[in-house]
């Protein structure tokens, strides 16, 4: 039985900067059902506080404190593990940081730093790392590309590469697909993995990853998903979807929801 | 019988700005020897003329057409494969590329930019190797890192790494310890590669590719010669000599040298 639902964020609620239809509504019925509910995405150049403001522009009244993102579980991984970070992260989310940074580093944070990735701070981050072998990577993301307007552009993922070669360590990635990161969600809402249900247009990042983590998974057919990508992942879906509406009727309506098929 | 011999520079002829003993003596018995000889190095900072006047500064009197670098075999591996670059290199080999360098680009080089690796130079590469799955990844090496004297610095590889992972593609490297670098060497010294002795100081890059590569290969315990090292590859080196002088000394005394072990 399902207790708690993870909604990705884009391609699932809003594609550029409009609500998908029917999103609206479908947020709204399962923020009054009782079900627990965290709003998750791998975006690391932005914090928590614009990413709720980006989603109350296009009508989502959504608390602060359910958006889940890979910056916070970088942050609560450093927190955890009493870790002093080097950051290489984008300008606008330093500040999340703030309190933990410091001088003298025992690991390096890696986020999309996009014009702040230079050969200057992607060599200090690399000489911190072999520094000591006992200072760890840790990565907010692992995505090759995203588009833009213009075209594709580089994602976080080729310059953890980069660091991981380079320094001979393995990143530990604080955000989808990475088990940790569904399983900090989990516990966010004090559900169990089993007892959550994960919502996402991204068929690896989203479904396989959850499906992987021990959550159950439901695919929707709206913003990067391509006919067929069900079939792509192993571990599958438990549900298919039109929409967020299509997923949310079904999950609230049926007791036994998601069947496994 | 040996009829060219490849050098590797750094470590085996000088050390920083300074020849290693009995270096300059034994590369003069060399070029009066008759033997065929070629200076390689996998440097992609610097252009050919540049490599040879540091050689001139420390008294090594080289030819500029006897040195064969990573840049070279870029330029010549572009003319034959009749490709116009899209360059990410360093400012100072720009020239070596500029009547091959094209605004409708169908290959990206990669050299070692150095302080042009950029999110935005990197991208600008990755969006021209995105663009169509015909388009090679050229690079002039897969270093990881080399010394500086203020600590370790990133070489080529990990932005080799970035991009191949961001666009799938596997790079083609013109340079050690790729066997094309090798044999485009051993060409021109008109020797086949058995004929070929290779002399280095990185049991990797030098001795461990010559010898994937066909060559006969020696390893000299200068420059960044650890001890142990000739253990640590396979196939192993055909001679281990004290220095480069006691390598041709070996040479050019023993009819049959290197006498296979």
């Amino acid at each position: 039985m399902i207790k708690g639902v993870l909604l990705d964020l884009s391609g699932v609620l809003y594609v550029g900067d409009t609500p998908i239809n029917g999103a609206l509504e479908a947020i709204n019925r399962l923020q009054t059902s009782g079900m627990q509910l965290r709003f998750i995405t791998n975006t690391s150049r932005k914090t928590r506080l614009q990413v709720v403001q980006e989603l109350r522009n296009m009508g989502f009244n959504i608390a602060e404190d359910l958006v889940f993102t890979c910056v916070i579980a970088a942050r609560d991984y450093l927190t955890s593990h009493s870790l002093r970070p080097h950051l290489l992260v984008h300008p606008n989310i330093r500040r999340e940081f703030e309190t933990l940074a410091d001088q003298q580093p025992n690991a390096v944070v890696l986020g999309d730093a996009a014009d702040d990735f230079t050969y200057a701070s992607l060599n200090r981050a690399f000489r911190v790392l072999s520094s000591s072998p006992d200072i760890p990577l840790i990565a907010m993301g692992y995505n090759r590309y995203f588009r833009e307007a213009d075209g594709l552009s580089l994602d976080l993922g080729p310059f953890v590469k980069a660091l991981e070669f380079a320094s001979g360590k393995q990143a530990i990635i604080t955000g989808k697909p990475d088990a940790t990161f569904f399983h900090q969600a989990c516990d966010a809402m004090g559900c169990r993995p089993e007892q959550t249900l994960m919502i996402g247009d991204d068929a690896i990042s989203d479904v396989e990853g959850a499906k992987k983590a021990g959550l159950k998974a439901c695919l929707v057919k709206t913003g990067k998903y391509q006919p067929g990508d069900e079939n792509s992942i192993q571990p599958g879906a438990d549900d298919l979807a039109e929409n967020i509406q299509d997923a949310v009727e079904r999950l609230l309506s049926q007791a036994d929801y998601p069947a496994s098929q």
